[in-house]
């Protein structure tokens, strides 16, 4: 590779976005030297993250000096159009959209529904009790799930990934859902077309080395 | 244009993310045939749409009879891959990285918290009333607009328009939120760079003639 970039990624290590950059990084066989923030500690609002990122989210990642790039699927567009190796988008247009509606599903339709401060709001303003936030928090993803695994089950442009044999930008988004599934306890058996891409992205050493619970921050458990 | 498709958008009259597409296609010349849903009355959960689009949602668009694509930010993408003129990113790899990254500031990080469907949970199994629903509005819909302003008012590449000084997605998105903010009653006067895009959008045929309030199903105004 000729274009070699010098890559800062700040992150969190349980943030489902940064974990879709992640995964694009070493699929991309990039190397990203990665800044882990603690969201819990209000790291995201410390004077000098503000500079970086003035919304005060993850992902952001710098390269080569300029200034920062913010929404894990812009930054996921950005590495396919300067780094097209591998792609992680099909060629044909068609595809491609299949290919970003179903990201949309989870990253617009799902994600944005269980991020902290989502929580926080119902917590402190609504009122909701932990365990209506895992209520409101598992009716979300099982929603997103269920219409996952409508639209992949039913298509034959389905293959061992979302799309065809190799994963694309769909199986980023797919990763990182199944991350706040396990830790809300929803159950993937009822999505079996989910439950097996999942299975397979994480026999990819690009997933399981960006998995959330291998990153600095995480906590330490046996095994 | 030789590439003259045949196009049919299913959509909703005040849905946001009907708009973007509506606008999008108006800018690039293409002529659709808009088939209008009634989604109060259910209308996206009927056997004929869910043949369509599985996912009961809109927009969806029908091209040249091929199965439906959906999710607006899915569909921007291919008309703007499919039918590059005028273009709506800009050429510039860092630039297109900043509108789609305003772009999902609001499809993403905004628009889903405020949805029907979300209004019909905090409703019916969380026990807001329309007052402490307008409060979850209004607040997701101020953090959005604030984090807006911020991002636009301080980047010189900020123009006429969000990116520069011809419309882009980003541009569709803006318009797309001011939208529901008049809905719920938000003030655009505390977010002036906001304000003057908007206005800005709206001297634009293209933006006027998609405006939900002047869609088929639409409550008929004085003026």
């Amino acid at each position: 590779m000729t274009d070699t970039p010098k890559l800062r990624l700040y992150g969190f290590w349980r943030s489902m976005a940064t974990y879709r950059v992640r995964v694009a990084l070493a699929l991309k066989g990039l190397a990203a030297e990665e800044v882990a923030l603690d969201l819990d500690a209000g790291d995201q609002f410390a004077p000098d993250f503000l500079a970086v990122n003035p919304e005060g989210a993850v992902p952001a990642l710098i390269v080569d000096d300029a200034p920062a790039l913010t929404q894990s699927m812009a930054i996921l567009e950005y590495l396919e159009e300067r780094f097209p190796e591998p792609p992680l988008l099909p060629a044909d247009l068609a595809a491609r959209a299949r290919v970003r509606s179903i990201c949309a599903l989870i990253v617009a339709d799902t994600h944005p529904l269980i991020v902290p401060r989502v929580r926080t709001y119902l917590i402190e303003q609504v009122g909701l009790d932990a365990a209506g936030f895992r209520a409101w928090g598992g009716h979300w993803i099982g929603r997103g799930l269920s219409a996952l695994e409508t639209r992949l089950a039913r298509d034959p442009a389905t293959g061992a990934f979302c799309h065809g044999q190799a994963p694309t930008f769909a199986d980023l988004c797919l990763g990182s859902l199944a991350v706040p599934a396990r830790t809300l306890g929803v159950d993937l058996a009822p999505y079996p077309t989910v439950a097996r891409i999942t299975a397979a992205c994480e026999t990819l050493d690009a997933f399981a080395r960006a998995h959330p619970s291998r990153q600095l921050g995480a906590p330490r458990r046996a095994s």
